[in-house]
């Protein structure tokens, strides 16, 4: 795919992505509760790369799927991300004043605010993937659709919480509050797969589950986001070391002030590198077991490793 | 119902809820996320009264509902309770040292592993009550039951969402932060609505739903939430002036020192009091217009409004 095209087609695709994100996000009732119902449209509209509703919209149709129950779910993954960012960034964890060139939450909404604008977020999520129940009631075929959608639920809460990204979070703050004293290549290893890959695996696997791709299909696609995690990751440190602050849109150099272990501490850069690229070589490769057309998800992941911001 | 046979009743009846409650918190994995689980569990298994999902038990039941369909749900109600208490203690909200006697979860666990238990309590919930899936794959009334567990499902996000309990935490906390100055009585009905009242309708729902009850029925549920919520509220106003601190468990005359209005600075301690028994008698109303066995949940309601902690 020549990359004139594929750039052409990233565009039309995320600006796809976008409507749908942006239809699901909750409307203003008229009630008491304005402000929360503000922070959480803020942090929601505030950019973003929309990687993860992507892949699970190129998943989901990859493997057949064709209808509308997928959009409820896209938009619901982002929510979920976008929680863990307006978290992430509270004093209490990384004190974060800047998030995509913009203040974060708790700056421009106070923090109480952005600790229930992101709970608020977190629980939206569910309300909304659950409302894909409501396009099947009543069908002939709501025992099939209604299982697949209850396995795409089981699987997005099982990746966001205490065996998903919450458990990777938990384990890097507790090492950033104790110096990173007993971080060794295992443990990085643990932190990056579950804070950063869980939430990559999620969408891709939901988008094989809802399309009802069979179960090795369904695994092959939760061992891509493994790898395209572990390397979107990587990346990130090496960004923080040799990125340009305002391209990025948040300081860099952080890992070092806060003497954080990281890829890079661990490989050097060229080590780094040539573990991104190894794994992104990988991706490709188990994208290319799969029949059908991949050309564009090959491309995007190769994108993403490349990636400058 | 004699008070010996009530106390009898609910003292076997708890017991059994608490074992419920047990057997669905997360086991230890192995791996190296140990904190957050144990600070989930520690909060969770720091005792309260456990009337969420006390109520849901007991609407399924007078519904006729006969299956175990109900147990995660009953769990589920009791997480996404306690996440909103491990939230609301943190400094950023209430900062509150003392919970039922016990030290809070962040004066245990510190400030970042509260924020994060209290997330993976909230996810914790959906994936706990999304295992009710489990017990109908591939039944012949997947379609009946599963639209039950789907609604049960999007009546709990709603009721704990934007349009429920964190709507009337966020209008709470806002004014909180502003003095208390533009609170009049419709305001405080929407915070005790909101805060309180959402997450005692949700149990009472949800029974109702998963067992099957006509639409009219999950209203009368619903409505009944409402009015014991509103009392619950009230009568913690009442106490928060009246109440012992040992007895309660935690400081009392909190409201006079952070200037709040309550239903006692509204309607002085008679007025709230008369408020707390109408509400009672109305609740108690209900119930008798529903067939079946409630002399229990009229006791219930009673001896809640009656309660010295």
């Amino acid at each position: 795919m020549e990359e004139r095209v594929f750039e052409e087609e990233l565009k039309k695709k995320s600006a796809a992505v976008e409507q749908v994100i942006r239809r699901f996000l909750p409307e203003d009732d008229g009630g008491y509760a304005k402000k929360i119902r503000e922070a959480m449209c803020y942090s929601m509209e505030a950019g973003g790369k929309r990687i993860r509703p992507l892949l699970m919209y190129e998943s989901y149709h990859l493997f057949g799927g064709e209808s509308a129950i997928v959009e409820p779910f896209m938009a619901a993954i982002e929510m979920i991300h976008t929680h863990s960012l307006i978290h992430d960034d509270l004093p209490a964890i990384d004190n974060d004043d800047l998030r995509r060139g913009k203040p974060t939450v708790h700056i421009v909404y106070g923090e109480a605010a952005a600790l229930l604008a992101g709970d608020a977020l977190l629980n939206y999520a569910y309300e909304t993937a659950l409302q894909s129940f409501l396009y099947i009631y009543g069908r002939e075929d709501f025992q099939e659709i209604g299982e697949r959608i209850a396995e795409a639920l089981r699987t997005m809460s099982n990746k966001t919480g205490i065996r998903g990204m919450l458990a990777g979070q938990s384990v890097d703050v507790e090492n950033e509050k104790s110096g990173h004293l007993s971080i060794d290549r295992d443990m990085l290893d643990y932190i990056y797969e579950y804070k950063t890959s869980k939430l990559i695996e999620a969408p891709l696997q939901i988008g094989a589950i809802l399309a009802g791709a069979d179960k090795s299909d369904q695994l092959c696609m939760d061992d891509l986001g493994k790898r395209i995690g572990l390397a979107f990751q990587i990346q990130d440190d090496i960004l923080d070391v040799t990125g340009d602050e305002r391209e990025l849109g948040k300081p860099v150099r952080s890992d070092e002030r806060n003497e954080k272990t990281t890829y890079v501490t661990l490989l050097g850069i060229e080590g780094a590198r040539q573990k991104v690229e190894t794994l992104t070589e990988q991706a490709a490769g188990l994208l290319e077991t799969i029949p059908g057309d991949t050309e564009f998800l090959i491309h995007l992941v190769k994108k993403l490793a490349a990636r400058t911001k």
